[in-house]
Formats: C-alpha cells, structure tokens, sequence
C-alpha cells in the first residue's frame, strides 16, 4: 500500500465523520500519510481535491525527493499556510496533540472555518499495518532477535550493564537497522526488579538475573523485545517467577486474535498472575501497539472496549517486579491474525542459563 | 543550584503574573524543575505551599530516588490528579504544549479554577544556565570534540557516510557520553549541499568536502558542533565557500554577548555572508539555544524583541549550501558572557585538508 491508499482510507473515515477535511499536525501522522521523515511538517487532506504539505526551508529538497507527488508549500508558519488553504466548512483537527496556541491561531487564521476534533482518526487506521509496514517490522525484529542471541553467546559475566547494552545496540546497527529503537534498557541482579532500568556500570555477576528490554529501529518501525536470563544456573525463586511470567505471556497470546476483545487479553495474563500468586508484583501495563512510535494504539488494557483486527503489531509484556530482589520480564512484538499470534521477536523463551 | 532553587525561582517568576501556581505538563520542564528523566510526568507547582509531582506506576521507584524532596501521585491519569489539587485561583497553564483535548479536560475537572496561559515561563529560566547545566554542557563539548578529533585522525577516504557516522558515536558513547544528542548529520561530496543530510553508503572520496554535524549528551545535556573538512587538498571553491561561512560565524560570535540584542548577531552574520555574495545560499537558521533540548529558546533571528543575558549557551551555525555542488557549515556551542562568549567546542576552525 502506497501513502496515496493510505489517503484514500483517511479521505473515507473524514467523509463518515461528515468533515470537509483535516489538518494533520502530528508529525508521526504526516510521516505515515507522505513519507516524509523530516522534524517538522503538517498536512491539509481535503476530502475533495489534493492534499497539501507544509514544511519549512531546511527541507526543500528532501520535501522534493519524499514526496513526489504531493505538493507542498515552505514557510516559516505551517498553520498560516494551512489556514489560507482551508475553504468553509467543517474541518478536523488532531486536538489530542494540537496546542491550545495552535488551536486559537487556527481559530483567528480561518474564522470562516468550523473547526472540530477530528478524533484519532489517523492513529486508527495506523493501527492495522499495511505490507511495506510489516515488512520492515518483520525486519526490525529480525535484527533485534540475531543481535540478542549474538550478544548472549557471550561472555557476559563481568562486563558493566553499560558496555553491554552498547554492545547489542551496535550489533543492531551492524546488521542494518537504521537506529536503535529506543534506549537499551539493561539490568542485572535486583536493578532487574525496575521495570525501566538505566544501564548503570554495575559488573554482572554470576547468579545474577540478567533483563534486556530494546530493540531495532527499520524504515522508522520498531521492534520491541525483552528477555531475562540468568547468568548461570538458575535458582529456584528465579525459575518460579520466570515460569509464572512466561505462562501469563502465554495466556494473553492465546487471546490475541483477529475479533477478540482487547480487554479478553488483559484479563487472561492477569488471571494468570493471580493464580501463581504474582499479580500484585506487575506494575506496568501488559502491551501495546508498536509501529511509527515505540508505543502507539492499541493499548492493551482492562478498560479498552474495542475488538482486535488482524494486522494489528502489539507488544505482550507481562512482568514481575520484586524491589531489592529482582524481577523478570518476557516481551514480544506479535502480528494479530485470524489464528495464533505471529510472534515477530523469535528467540527463545526458555529460561537460559548463560554460563 | 538544585532544582529547589529553580522551582523558588519560577514562583517568583508567577508571582510577577499574578499567578497562584502553574501546572508543568511539559515533560522536559518537569525535569528541568524536579530532575526526573522519565517519559511520563507533571508538575503542579503552587507559589504558596509545596509542589506535587504526578507519575505512573512505572516510574515509582524512580520517583522515589530522583525526587526525594518532592511529594508524588502516582496514578494513571495525571490530570485528574493534578486538577483535584488546585485550589480555586488563577492558575497558569503550558498551552503552547498543552493539547486542546488535556486543556478541556482540565477545563471540567477543574470548574472553579481560572485556567490561563502561562506563557513559556519556564522556557525562559531555562535560558540561563546554572553551574550544574553549565559543566554538563561543558563535558558534552568536550566529549565531542575529542571524539571528532579521533575520527579525524583517519582514514577516512574508502569508507561509507554511515560508517563514520557509527564511529563518532561510538566514540562518544566510549568517551562518557551517556547517548548521542541527535542523529548524526554526515554528509560527502555534493550531500554536503543537503542542511540535514542522513549518511548513506556513499563512499568517502579524495576531494569531496566532509561535513559533520553531530554532538554528545551529557546528565541530558546536549552538544552541537559542525566542522567541515577536505579530503585532500582543498580547491579555490572550497577554500572561498569555506572561508566565507567562517567569516559569517566570527560576525555573528562578535555580537554574541549580553546586553547585545540577539538580533544583531543574526545581522552581522548575514551581513557578512551578503557582503561575499553567499546570503542567498544561505537556507536554515542561525542558531539556537541548546541545553535539556537540542533546540530551545532563544532562537537566534532577525525578527527576536530581546537581549542576550550571560549564562545562556547557544549555537550559531551559518553555511552555505549550493545544490547539487556541496556545502558547508560551521557550528558551534557558545556560552554568553559578559564578553567575548566562551566556545564549548573547541575544535579547530581551519580548514582541514585530511590526506
């Protein structure tokens, strides 16, 4: 599917809100309608007639080369020129990242024009992957799973959670992604038990649980995976937890599907941590949609009243977290189908013993 | 100074407003105000009584350590919290980041509260630095430095724009560097004539200009520096475009000291490049603050009403950029004082010719 699809499909959801057309303003919406990678850009989609993008000097060219076959306009003030080009009418607005300042410009800018709250429209559509989005999701997790299983090959003990950590990242880059998806998180011993763990330079030790939370980022996709390993044989309080975590992992998979609710998920991870004892000890939310953003709708939670579509790409992270002793996380980016999962992070589940 | 200084400094700053407090939703203000370097996070700061920081479950712990002198809620949803613990008043809001939807939110949470903007009140005490911001910046600088000068040191010729973009920032993160500040801009040949260029696969080849914009973070510090090279003996343009953008950037660091206008220094730079026949190639800004951001207040230009204090730490970056030629930029990150401002990244300025 091309940007131009993904227009159209935009261009049918404004018509069934019965808008004009949209002013999209958040910059990871522009990129997924265009292509464009820039750091500052807003698009004008009418329902009738052709888009319009709006960019400032720095990306003349790169506007040039990105999107061939929409026009565009530079200017210092993308919501000037965006206004100019509203005709009457009702138009949407991305009011849940648009400033109040924006919004009462837009308002001085175009008085003629009714603005109103466009909703999520575009993060809604974003959330069933089109194929060149799985594809270079298919890829981010590619590299991410042969980095991490590179890594873990080792040697590890004795080295810092920090050179560790630098080690995966550069063994990603290595094998083509493009960035790494977001800052390594990498924890051994009991900084295992914070779910969002800085490397530190802290020496990993033998016995150790060792938590690697990171991921590859592709054509601006990224991947979202964690481990836990020990470094070592494992005891029996780490296999326990391990276990309940890995079978709450299982659990919500298994109601990961094309026409199941998303809440069926949460329900099924958590009952599952009830009934080994360890609910009390997840603190985090169970996943969450993954794509242009490292975290992006769907979110998966007890309270979310919609249904899962195929081609949707979650994350399914259950953890255990046991302050000033350790924890353990597994987490997967998966690809919803009609059946099982597609999981995308393919290493090993197993509790590995790293020696 | 701590962050309690800067929080009795922004109350002060409310005061003159007539404010009775403010809430913080702009993430990177909340950590400039309370040191927390989390994703998620607000800041209600009362002027009489004490501050309230409102995170989620994720963060507990890191909340515990990173702001042991500041009362928090952890909760889901930070602006119910929030809203419950304003009193009634006239209280100021960030609504040039605040989103329409969060604004009408609190607009209902809060019914007796006066909601108004508070301009970018913190924004402009992030503008002058304090001692602590100063040495991160300073380290950041010269962790950049070192690490360009090792890159440098060759060979370069033979190997691809993105293999030395990898280098320079392993080197950094070798170097100290708790991350790179930015996506490192490195461009050959004629990429150079792209302001930000991605590397690619292209091969460094004798003869093409090398630009490098690229910097270190530091305690969340940012560095900027742009250098420009020659690979091999440098041709007449070469040395004239060159020498013209160094020209430009002496102009505008003459005229970067407080009390000085700040547009002046965007006068004397374009001033300069008018003067050698180059203003028209010249197509991004001039510079802009950098600290917690990469880019932040005060931006540097024509149309800025304000003067420059001592303390705050800016870039100025002119170039010259000619389309399908080549280009050049020098950057550098410059603290304001009372005189001459102080260059943070102390790399050479000559143009270098790399055999």
């Amino acid at each position: 599917m091309t940007t131009s699809a993904r227009r159209a499909a935009l261009c049918a959801a404004l018509t069934e809100r019965g808008l004009a057309g949209v002013l999209v303003t958040t910059l990871v919406n522009v990129r997924y309608l265009t292509g464009f990678t820039g750091s500052n850009g807003a698009l004008l989609v009418p329902v009738e007639g052709e888009p319009v993008f709006f960019t400032d000097g720095r990306y003349r060219d790169q506007a040039d080369e990105e999107l061939p076959d929409v026009a565009h306009v530079i200017g210092r003030d993308l919501l000037t020129g965006a206004a100019e080009r509203m005709a009457s009418g009702r138009w949407g607005l991305e009011t849940h990242t648009l400033s109040v300042d924006g919004h009462h410009r837009l308002v001085e800018l175009a008085p003629d024009v009714e603005l109103v709250a466009a909703g999520r429209v575009v993060e809604e559509l974003r959330e069933v992957k089109d194929e060149p989005e799985i594809e270079a999701l298919r890829r981010a997790c590619d590299i991410s799973t042969q980095a991490l299983e590179q890594v873990l090959a080792g040697p590890l003990v004795g080295r810092t959670e920090r050179a560790v950590a630098r080690d995966l990242e550069a063994r990603m880059l290595d094998l083509g992604a493009e960035a790494i998806a977001f800052e390594t998180i990498l924890a051994c011993g009991d900084h295992t038990a914070i779910p969002h763990h800085h490397p530190t330079d802290r020496v990993l030790a033998r016995g150790d649980l060792l938590k690697i939370d990171f991921g590859a980022r592709v054509d601006g996709y990224h991947a979202d995976c964690t481990r836990t390993v020990v470094l070592g044989p494992a005891d029996d309080w780490q296999k326990e937890v391990h276990a309940a975590v890995r079978e709450s992992q299982a659990a919500g998979l298994e109601l990961l599907r094309e026409g199941v609710a998303v809440s069926a998920s949460d329900a099924a991870a958590r009952g599952s941590l009830q009934s080994t004892g360890w609910l009390d000890a997840f603190t985090t939310g169970l996943g969450h949609g993954v794509g242009l953003e490292i975290h992006e709708d769907p979110f998966i939670a007890g309270s979310h009243a919609g249904k899962l579509s195929s081609r949707t790409v979650l994350t399914m992270e259950p953890g255990i977290y046991v302050p000033g002793r350790g924890g353990v996380r597994i987490e997967d980016t998966v690809l919803v189908t009609a059946g099982a999962p597609e999981v995308l992070t393919t290493m090993t589940k197993d509790l590995l013993e790293i020696g």
